[in-house]
């Protein structure tokens, strides 16, 4: 039985994310019947982390056991035939029948989009988040340095986040201007705690509002407390773009960084 | 009875078109019923031009007479209140009495985008021509520097279009390279012939595959025949992005090449 990689991309729209769930219809699930369809029988399908309802990605990767030797082309063109137009598989692989897509991740780089516009716009709606204000998009470049390095995001995290520490490691963070109207905000990691991504970007949307100052967003990394972050960003604003592998499972050690935790951005 | 002039931004996946019709909700109408509710009574909503099925707008014009004097935020944050996700006003103001969205247009600016993946993407499908195939964009800019200047443009003119004649006036065409896996081909000119926009990113492709000359953009064009042009490229790349304006109409010689003619990109 051949392990196959898939380089997944999905409009999460109206999903009610990654994860099989009672109340609606989840990538994980149209995914597998995909599969059963092309391989007559039913599959499970394990991914790098759940993304919620409403995230996106263009670089999920998620992996099964086929239980028929198909060519490779069966597992792209052949399955995109299939699964609706709002999810494509983009790349496939055969790989170690050990790999584990989150336990043998790396890192992620997720991007999180904004726009500052004044008015409600239908062609960035389900990819934005409309902030209906001016940001200073220097001030949240400044202070989004802060977060960079090893720390304990407990101020970042979902209250109902399941991990068993709140030790991450943000290797990058870019504040990005894409036009007078739009940005984004691109941050890689070790690993990521639920939530972490869309609170961090609510808590530096209030510096780019000016309601706080740029050293805050430390004092709140500091702090630990939930509490004193900003909001959650919406989840339509976030795509997962890329989660970065190597040839086996990532080193350990006692203080590890949560490399390969499991996460939900 | 004040004119307001509106600019509109709308995703125009779900709809026939701009102009009603009887197969599906058109954007006209959508706003004519919006209008409707927010005045208390119908009111006739023009438009610089039609947009096709599909087709989006970010500075689509439109302008209608109120028949209440309503403060200048009742047409714009009152309006997107009950206009639905996908249509929005980004501006309103009142205008002259005679002011004609269409005879008082100086040119338009279109955008059509495009990517050259080889898988299909769900995030782009709904506002990009998938090509899927590799671009040469460096020849595309090249051969569409042929189009520029006053030309009779019949051979990329739909066959029903109903302009009185095919001249009209390219100011400008930039081929950009937006990333490694899309492009977009902007137009500005003084009005457009039904399909133009289409049929000249669709000539152009041809030439981004290689499988035609750079020169061969520049024969299709004094040959006046739609025959030789490329396909007409889908709807969903193509975005009418502003509408030009003076203080009145256009000033018009016998030899005009179509300032404020009716067209649909």
């Amino acid at each position: 039985m051949p392990r196959l990689k898939l380089t997944l991309e999905y409009e999460g729209t109206r999903y009610v994310g990654w994860q099989v769930q009672p109340n609606g219809p989840s990538i994980q699930s149209t995914i597998q019947d995909a599969l059963q369809k092309l391989l007559g029988e039913r599959v499970f399908v394990a991914s790098a982390g759940r993304t919620d309802a409403g995230v996106h990605a263009t670089g999920q990767v998620a992996c099964f056991d086929s239980p028929r030797v198909l060519p490779m082309k069966a597992y792209t063109m052949g399955l995109n035939g299939i699964l609706p137009p709002d999810i494509a598989v983009v790349a496939a692989e055969e790989v170690a029948p050990e790999f584990d897509p989150r336990r043998w991740s790396r890192g992620k780089r997720y991007r999180y989009r904004l726009s500052n516009r004044r008015t409600r716009s239908p062609l960035l709606r389900t990819t934005h988040w409309e902030v209906f204000a001016p940001l200073d998009v220097e001030a949240m470049r400044r202070a989004s340095q802060a977060l960079l390095g090893r720390h304990d995001f407990s101020a970042f995290r979902a209250a109902d986040c399941q991990a068993k520490h709140a030790v991450r490691e943000v290797r990058q963070v870019r504040v990005e201007g894409v036009s007078g109207e739009t940005m984004a905000v691109v941050v890689e990691g070790t690993a990521f705690l639920k939530h972490m991504v869309r609170n961090l970007v609510g808590t530096l949307v209030e510096v780019g509002k000016g309601r706080r100052p740029e050293a805050w967003v430390a004092e709140v990394l500091a702090s630990r407390e939930r509490k004193l972050a900003g909001a959650t960003a919406p989840p339509q604003g976030l795509v997962l773009e890329e989660v970065f592998y190597g040839d086996g499972p990532p080193p350990r050690s006692a203080g590890d960084a949560a490399v390969g935790e499991e996460d939900e951005g």
